[in-house]
This record gives C-alpha cells, sequence and structure tokens, in this order.
C-alpha cells in the first residue's frame, strides 16, 4: 500500500522538481482559495474529529489542538499565500568555480524528492506541511495522527484539487489513511521511495523514528532549553528574559524548562527571578539552595533536570561557575535552544564557544528561536540534529544540492 | 567497550572543537612527522597483515590495496601536510543578519562532533580520515576492516602519541580493535555519542550501514555511472570520454559503467565507441543492435545495466531518445556521476535539469567527480544522498551549523 503511494510521489516528485517557480506558486495560490471556499465541507470534518475525540476522552488541551475554526482555515490559507510569495529556494547557484582545465562547476539548490512528515493532533500542520514541500519542490507523503484523520484528509483532498486544476501532479501531496502504528513504520523504512523523513512531534515520535528509520531523518524538536544567569548578569534583565522564556508560551519547544543561577548572585537572584514566575503560578523544583530561598519550591530530582515539562513548571539549580553550567548543559540538554544572561564578555565568548546547540544566545530569550522571528518565514520544524541543517527549518532546507559541470571534452 | 571509546571521543571533542587552528595545525604536522619516523614500524605491522592476507588466499589486486611501502607512507604524510595547510572548516559566518528588534543573527560553521568511519581494506583511509575529522575539529572513531587491523593500528597509535605529544587530547583519534561484524553493528546504534557515520567500501557495508544505522549515516561510493552519448554528440569527444571514464582506472566509483547511444547515431557511434573499448580489453556487454554491431559483444542481462562493475567491463544501450536516457539513469544509476556528451543546448540543459544526481556533466569525463578536482583538497568520500552533503565530501561537509544570537535583552 505505501509502496504504492511512494511510487506517485516519486513520479509526482520528477514533473515537481523540474516546475518553473510560476506554476507552483499558482498551485499554492489555488489551494489557498480552495481552503477558503471549502471551508464549510473542512469544519464538517473536524467536528467528526472533535466528537469522537470527546468520546475517547481527549483533555481540552489536546481538543483546543485538533479544532479548527474559521479563523484558523484563514490562517492556513494566509500562510500558503505567504509561502508562494517567498523566493524559489531551488536553483539557486550556491557556488561556482572555472577549474584551471576549463570546465565550469556549480552547485546548485535542487529538490529533495520526497518528504515524508509523520505528525500528531494538528490538522493545519497537514496544509503547512504540503506548502512548504511542494514550493520547495518535493513531493510529499503527510502521515498524521489518527485523532484527526478526518480534518486531514479533507484539507488534503481540497489541497489535491487544486493543485491538479492549476497543472500539477495530484500526488505532489499525498495523505496516508491508514493511522496504524504500522503504517509509521513502513513510512519510516520506505527507502528507494522517500528522501527524507521528518517527524513532528513528542519525545517519543522522535525516538521512534530514529530507532526505526532506515530512511535519512531529520530530528526536530524536543527543547529542553536552559537559561544560565551568570554572575555578571543585569538582574532585572535576567528576571525578564527567564519570565518570557518560560511563561510566554510554556507548550512549545523553546520554552525554558531549566533555570541555572551562578552561586555568587544566587541569594539575590533566585528570589528574584523565582518570585516573578511564582506571580504566574510557575511550579519551581529547585535544589537545596533554591528550596531555602524560595518557600514554596519543591526538591528537584535528577530526572526533572532533563525533562522539557511544556508546561508551568521549571527546574532550578544554583552552580558555582560558568564552566558547571556548561557541563550541566551538555549533560541535560537536548541541543535546542540555550541563554547566557552577562555582562561579561569573556564569559559570553565562553558561552557561545562551548554551548552545542542549534541557537545560543546572549541575554535573549530563547522563544526567539523560530523560522518566522529568525527571518526565514514558515519552518516545518527546529532541527536538534547536527547533520543537513539546525534550528529553524525553512524553505531553503528543504533542498539538496547538486554539481552540475559544464564542459568542452575534458577528459583526466 | 563501545560506549567506553564513545564516551572519551565525546569528551575529546568536547575540547577539540575549541581548540584554535594553529594546535590542530601543529598537531597534523607532527603526526605527518611521525609517521615518516615510524615508517619502519609500520612496515612491519604490514607485513604481517600481508602475510595473513596471503595465507588466507587473498587476491593480488586485494594484497595491492592492503601493501604499504615507503613512497605511500610518504603520501599519507604528505596528505596531513596537505590538510593542515587547508583553511580551518571552523568558525566561518556562513550568513548573518540583525532582525528588526536588533537582535544580531549569525549562523557559524562548528564541528560535527564525533564522526565515525567504517571502512574496508585500505590501511591509508586511518590516515586521510583522521586528519580531516580532526582539521575539522571532530573526534573520529574509525573501524577498519579486520585484514588491516595490524597496519590500520600503527598507523592509529602513531598518531595518537603525535597529536598527545602536540597537545590535544589523544582520543580525538580512537581505533575499533574489534574487527568483528558485532563492533561495525554496535558502533551504528551508538546514540548519544556518535553524531555522524560516514561508511567508505562497497555497497555491502553501505547497504548494511543505511538498515542497521540508528545514528545519522552519510551515504558514500556506490556509482553506477552512464555515459550518453546524444544525437547531436561530437563523436570523436564521445569516444575520448568514455574511454577515458571507463578505462583510466576501472576500479574507482566514478568509473562509468553503462553507456548509452541515441539511436539515430547508432551505427556509426556503436562500432566507433566500442572499439576504442575493445582496444583496452573492455568487455562489451550490449542489447541487441549492440550485439548486431559490435563482433564479439555479449548480450546483457537486465541486471548488468543496474551493476557497478568496478572492473573492465561496460554495459551499452541504444535509446530511442534523450527522454528514454534519462528514464534509464533514474531506474539505474545510484545519483553518483551522469554524464550527457551533445553540442544541442536544450539537449544539455534538459539532461542537466532531469537528471538527479551528485553531479552531472555535459562533455566531460565522469571520472572528475573528486574532491581534488573540483578544488576542494582531500575528501572523505563522495556522498550518494541528499541530505546535508552531495558529491566530493571535503573538510567544509565535515562541519555543521550553529546560531549565535546577541541580544540585549530582547524578549518576545
Amino acid at each position: 500500500m505505501l509502496e504504492q503511494l511512494g511510487k506517485q510521489a516519486k513520479a509526482a516528485a520528477g514533473v515537481l522538481s523540474c516546475a518553473p517557480r510560476a506554476l507552483k506558486d499558482a498551485a499554492l495560490l489555488a489551494a489557498a482559495d480552495a481552503l477558503l471556499s471549502q471551508t464549510a465541507d473542512i469544519l464538517e470534518a473536524n467536528a467528526l474529529d472533535l466528537e469522537n475525540g470527546r468520546q475517547s476522552g481527549m483533555s481540552e488541551a489536546l481538543l483546543d489542538r485538533l479544532r479548527l475554526d474559521e479563523k484558523r482555515i484563514a490562517g492556513m490559507a494566509q500562510g500558503m499565500r505567504d509561502v508562494a510569495a517567498s523566493a524559489d529556494p531551488v536553483g539557486r547557484v550556491l557556488w561556482g568555480e572555472t577549474r584551471p582545465n576549463g570546465l565550469q562547476i556549480r552547485k546548485i539548490s535542487v529538490p529533495l524528492g520526497v518528504i515524508a512528515v509523520i505528525y500528531e493532533a494538528r490538522p493545519n500542520v497537514t496544509a503547512d506541511a504540503a506548502a512548504l514541500c511542494l514550493k520547495a519542490g518535493n513531493a510529499v507523503i503527510l502521515r498524521g495522527g489518527k485523532e484527526a484523520i478526518r480534518s486531514n484528509a479533507a484539507v488534503a483532498d481540497c489541497m489535491r484539487e487544486a493543485i491538479a486544476a492549476a497543472g500539477l501532479p495530484r500526488d505532489c501531496i499525498q495523505l496516508v489513511q491508514d493511522t496504524s502504528r504500522e503504517s509509521a513504520r513502513a513510512l519510516m523504512t520506505l527507502n528507494g521511495y522517500v528522501d527524507v523523513l521528518i517527524p513532528r512531534g513528542g519525545a517519543g515520535l522522535i525516538r521512534a523514528a530514529v530507532e526505526n528509520a532506515t530512511v535519512p531523518v531529520i530530528e526536530t524538536g524536543t527543547g529542553n532549553c536552559h537559561v544560565y544567569v551568570d554572575k555578571d548578569a543585569d538582574l532585572d534583565m535576567a528576571a525578564n528574559i527567564v519570565y518570557n522564556a518560560k511563561v510566554s508560551r510554556p507548550s512549545v519547544c523553546n520554552a525554558c524548562e531549566s533555570l541555572l543561577i551562578h552561586r555568587a548572585v544566587a541569594d539575590q537572584a533566585v528570589p528574584l527571578l523565582c518570585g516573578r514566575l511564582r506571580e504566574a503560578n510557575v511550579e519551581i523544583r529547585g535544589d537545596e539552595t533554591v528550596c531555602r530561598l524560595v518557600p514554596d519550591a519543591v526538591p528537584a530530582t535528577v530526572e526533572d533536570y532533563a525533562k522539557e515539562f511544556l508546561d508551568y513548571i521549571i527546574s532550578v539549580k544554583v552552580v558555582d561557575s560558568l564552566d558547571e553550567a556548561v557541563r550541566h548543559i551538555a549533560q541535560n540538554g537536548t541541543g535546542h535552544s540555550e541563554c547566557i544572561v552577562t555582562e561579561n564578555y569573556a564569559a559570553a565568548q565562553t558561552f557561545l564557544a562551548r554551548v552545542d546547540a542549534a541557537a545560543v544566545y546572549v541575554n535573549a530569550s530563547t522563544r526567539f528561536t523560530d523560522g518566522g522571528e529568525f527571518g526565514f518565514g514558515a519552518e516545518i520544524g527546529i532541527s536538534t540534529q547536527k547533520l543537513h541543517a539546525r534550528g529553524p527549518l525553512g524553505l531553503a532546507n528543504l533542498t539538496a544540492e547538486k554539481y552540475i559541470i559544464l564542459g568542452s571534452g575534458q577528459i583526466r
């Protein structure tokens, strides 16, 4: 079954990879129009998903992620228009040189081919991922969660028809109807058809992909992000940054999960920073010093320091030095976003050099690790691996390279 | 056992990643000197490997790949000096922008971390891979074939001592002593310690890595490379290119394995091109037309067209159109190097756009797909996958990216 989808995707990718920008943009705009004109049908499908979710006891938070309304669908359509308006990431000359023997070598950006995306409850990912992949010249095989299958199918069908009417193969966008665990596993091993797999979701999904995939994977997402408050920090700035990084949106991967504070400023900084967090009802899980300084803090376990809470909870630790902070991050971090707050030049330089993560900040909130905030436009996830691309995955990261060599009969 | 190597590699990588260029270069030059001064010991170890190889019935060709002599060791040392003389691939600013909110975002090149290299009989890979990884700031775990274990150990020990004397951790370079299949499998799943695995060897090794690895892999190597002679080709140029691509070094991955000829010129081109190849005793495996036109050609099977012979054998097929050639390459190629010989602008453009491979040539031998020929210096292999890097993997491809963000208290 999946092999058939793979074959269709590969054939569609062959056509799409050579499609001019105007055709891709027209297809995206047509898909945006179709989403708007078929809003009622999509909402009807979504209502069935929501009803099923309620009956199976889904939490209010999950129901909210699953829920579509006119505004959210309009947002998806606008996202597609924004992608259409972006520059074409395909066909850029990335490097070029004429060799002494006259060979003209150029490295150009080309589509990756077929991208598989496995994701969980949010139906807007269907539209966002399909639009980004299509703009970068890639066929996409989407495999969403079972909770959202009707909504995803409605969105995908609507887009497929629209791009076909615009002149692109319908199979540039395909949705796996089977939402069993087996279908995800099969997609992870669809070698020969899938060029890249991008899992988008929780730690369990990412781990399953890394362990089971035989196709190349881009790991995304989990963020145990730290803010380290140095002995030379501006503590008011630190309080603002920590509050923003933790409280502005606790459920996302670039939110701060762990706070490290230099012992030299602990007596002043711990009550100040934790006090601000307590105002927003953030639970403080701290070490001995923190529990002594913050009345309602609870003792942190070793596991707490390695945990991505995605909630109004933070682990707090007092460290003896910058070096201890760096080592703690190396041991507990997930390579997502890490921040130092300091006014000290050498401390900033050391932290930037030694902390190994997709994004390393001096004096700014970790919440900025985001395709939009970096100026890349929409993103398909945040890569936390080192191969291929790291950080927000924008359109440019959905391409591969190819060398073209123009000769006049050269032999070696 | 391997976990211990992994831990040591990770610790060494932490130090090496921040080492300045001068220190890395000094270590490489010291290692080159050590290889030269310890040539006798290395040759003694190699003699034992050769003796074992002879007793176990190794072919002369394989014995030659295994054999070291003073000249080859001097070549390895010179390779290290060349790597030392190359620019540092770490710390380059790849992109940068100041955002409207004042955040200064820079994307810089950083080491990948720990690279594992699994390879087969050639002991020179030990020196080459270690030097490239070290220059790019990466610790390396080398796992060579059992045939070369004594030679590899002698080379690795010599380098380890030299870099330690120069001030870098010895464990920047480690060799797996256990050459069992199990040790290779264990290295492929050493998540948390190995950032990238590069298998260097035959199709069997590459397949085993793709199927079994849970760490990220860069596929290298297999090259079923085609030369397509268009109806508008300069046939003398075509004959030179085909002869060079096939005969100059048949055992390498960028050698031509399959020749496609447009039917419109077949009557003239097939005898001309195959005649040249027959002069070098290349066996011709052809389709009906080829067998009719070339007296001593043998019929090609379907498998022959998909095969990387690495020998004085070539498959030859007459095609009805450029389109058929492109489709044949899509079906049988391995995404390595593909060439069209033509004087026709539109045919060249179509071939360049539609053929999906690391290197696509117009009017030049496929043998140029090589780090040195592309001007990149030494290479660690030719990537045939799309993720991360494609084509010759030079120093720059042994790095990852990292965003550093300099703020002044920005919150979102």
